[in-house]
């Protein structure tokens, strides 16, 4: 029985072999930490898995997208936890461009399935990050029911978020209890990831709902050129960037006493589908989409300046005497002097799902956001966003998650919720 | 009113220029020509827009796409002449790495909406291509009416696609009057493309059906390795490629004589949207994988040999004294051998559209076939498939096109469907 790993593949691959037969799997091994300290290529190569924080927040943010939020069907506290430490280790694996187990049959039986699906053979790690977030019903369901006796660990940060003006969610489209963003710069390399959790949860965990997301709209490194959204205009000018340590630490990681141990170290992502009604968009004006957004669309530079980075002026008035960036702007409303200081890492990508069967693409953008505090952060912005937007009129809110994304995993002996369940 | 094009936004990029203002917009060009002349990048370069035959049927198979069919909903053939007309400029624009039109307010008038919706500004070519292709339904509609005068120059070959055993076909993602595939390396580009082309229809066309792909599962070109579909199985070894221009003439590209004059050096284009219960395959053991498919996992051999591109031996028999690639084998069943040497282009696409509601991610393939004649090429040979084929158990038919895609064009004063309407 044929047996490979992507890495063997890939050697394999270089030097002309075609028959691949008979290697035994490598064990779990945490490389990827050791390929991060090599420099690696930043397409292609390896990110660690392993440290302080989770890897795919801060990370340069990668092209492609694939998320996945799952329903806990299991009501055994013991077969949850199996299934953490079983999709740790396939996430280390994963992200160091190895398969999450191996392709051949398991342990000599070969009725056994394999143990990846074996559509990442041969390509490279491509920067994957796999992180999890646990979500409030994991906490206490629906019904109220404390079904893994963790309702007295909640964080109070991770409270359900509101109902905000113009909501139009679907709930079956929202929520769920485990959230796993998988990032990376092959969309093939993503799937993969989380098509082999999936398999991996089978009878454990259920797919509530996935998106993919083709195209980043947000960078989190100065190093990243800022990308475009589906209004045509750039997206996250002002984002959250890895470089900021003192920002970061203000704004997006769990701080020692802001709730529950199990939390320093982690942040709250917030999740979002927003679609955009692209077609109503492309019938207005230039000068109209730029009014709304209040930033230029060729330079991304704010009304009135030329430079994408130069600080908006919100004093600034035109001829004839009115704000130069309307008071309903969508970069006056967000900027974080509106929001108390509010800052959010976004690390959003843009979609399109088909058509809506009314003769349009249903099209967007899945916003991702991390933050310190919800409280502090989304809720407040999205409450002001929802009330006063003038770019309201073009989107619609109908995807919501919330999870709690809880620090790194420290190495091999430690799993994602290690400190959640212990 | 800034005004921008791609590639004036690139040169600005490069000499870090952020204020861009008041540059007239070329006029259009049919530049992709000279720049494929210059050997560009073959990942971000241009691939020439005319031609013979349109591009994006043999041009090396990018890697990622976006699919469209419209309704036409307009019942004034010059208006939809007119629509060709602007589309075909649109696409020599757009696949030369321009904007669609514009950015800026269209001639003076700044209540006009831009001619090019921006989120393509700063990204080069990508390898787009965009091939078009007219539906059965377009000459004669379902309610059996003429609308454009076409029906008398319906090809044969034209006849809508029977019913297969086992079609689960939805028809609002089925059919369509224009079917039209972008394809780029960067998914941004692909889907700039189509949205800029539905823009442009708007109130002519409607938007019945689309379709993103996220990975290709063919190689159309014997420089490009075989990719992997979501069965992780390399996919489409035995593909027509770009080089064998013996075999093309007789299975790809529309002869004279073969029908009417107008599809002379087209080719018909078939797609199927294939979902893959890719939980159901991930539980069979990779023997059972393999003898479905008839080929090996890791090195995508035929059964019982070690190369991939050795020719697969359907004589050979096991131990047991059954024949080693079964008869029931997907690679057996599809094999030119078993179809009266028939051969289809394939260039289809991996795509997950997020999940279906009962806990399973909506993942398949969706399958783009090009041939000389459905009739000799996907109709017998998806008979076959549909009768007898193993994989059933894990596939349904979903979405089904048929689009008859004519020659390309041959230059500025020439359009798509300028032979057909003439």
């Amino acid at each position: 029985m044929a047996k490979i790993s992507r890495r063997r593949a890939l050697t394999l691959a270089g030097v002309g072999a075609a028959g691949i037969a008979g290697t035994g799997a490598a064990a779990l091994r945490f490389t990827a930490d050791a390929n991060a300290g090599a420099n690696p290529d930043p397409v292609t190569g390896a990110v660690a898995f392993t440290g302080a924080h989770q890897a795919g927040i801060v990370t340069p943010a990668q092209d492609r997208l694939h998320f996945v939020a799952f329903d806990v069907i299991t009501k055994d506290r013991d077969r949850l936890i199996r299934l953490l430490k079983e999709w740790t280790a396939a996430a280390a694996r994963m992200t160091a461009g190895q398969d999450a187990g191996e392709i051949g049959a398991v342990a000599g039986i070969p009725e056994a399935p394999p143990d990846d699906t074996g559509e990442a053979i041969g390509l490279p790690p491509c920067a994957l990050t796999i992180t999890v977030g646990f979500g409030p019903t994991l906490f206490r369901g629906a019904d109220g029911r404390d079904r893994f006796g963790l309702a007295a660990r909640r964080p109070a940060a991770l409270e359900p978020l509101p109902r905000f003006t113009g909501d139009t969610l679907d709930e079956a489209l929202s929520g769920g209890d485990i959230g796993i963003q998988a990032c990376a710069n092959d969309p093939q390399v993503a799937v993969h990831a989380i098509r082999n959790l999936a398999r991996i949860g089978m009878g454990t965990v259920s797919v509530r709902w996935s998106q993919l997301g083709f195209g980043r709209t947000s960078s989190t490194s100065t190093a990243q050129a800022t990308p475009r959204n589906l209004f045509g205009f750039k997206d996250g000018t002002r984002n959250l960037k890895a470089e900021q340590e003192e920002l970061l630490r203000e704004h997006l990681w769990v701080q020692p006493g802001d709730g529950p141990d199990w939390m320093a170290g982690g942040s709250y992502l917030v999740t979002r589908k927003i679609r955009m009604l692209v077609e109503t968009w492309d019938r207005s004006p230039l000068a109209e989409q730029e009014t709304i957004i209040g930033r230029h669309k060729g330079s991304g530079a704010p009304l009135g300046l030329s430079d994408e980075f130069e600080e908006p002026d919100f004093t600034a008035v035109g001829a004839d005497g009115e704000p130069l960036i309307p008071t309903t702007a969508h970069a006056r409303l967000a900027h974080p002097d509106a929001n108390k200081g509010a800052r959010i890492l976004r690390r959003g990508y843009n979609f399109v799902d088909g058509s809506d069967g009314l003769g349009r693409l249903n099209a967007g953008l899945f916003f991702i956001g991390y933050q310190r505090d919800p409280r502090t952060g989304f809720i407040p912005v999205q409450r002001s966003l929802a009330a006063q937007d003038e770019m309201n009129e073009y989107v619609r809110h109908v995807s919501s998650g919330l999870f709690a994304c809880p620090p790194g995993v420290t190495g091999p002996d430690d799993h994602w919720g290690s400190a959640l369940f212990a």
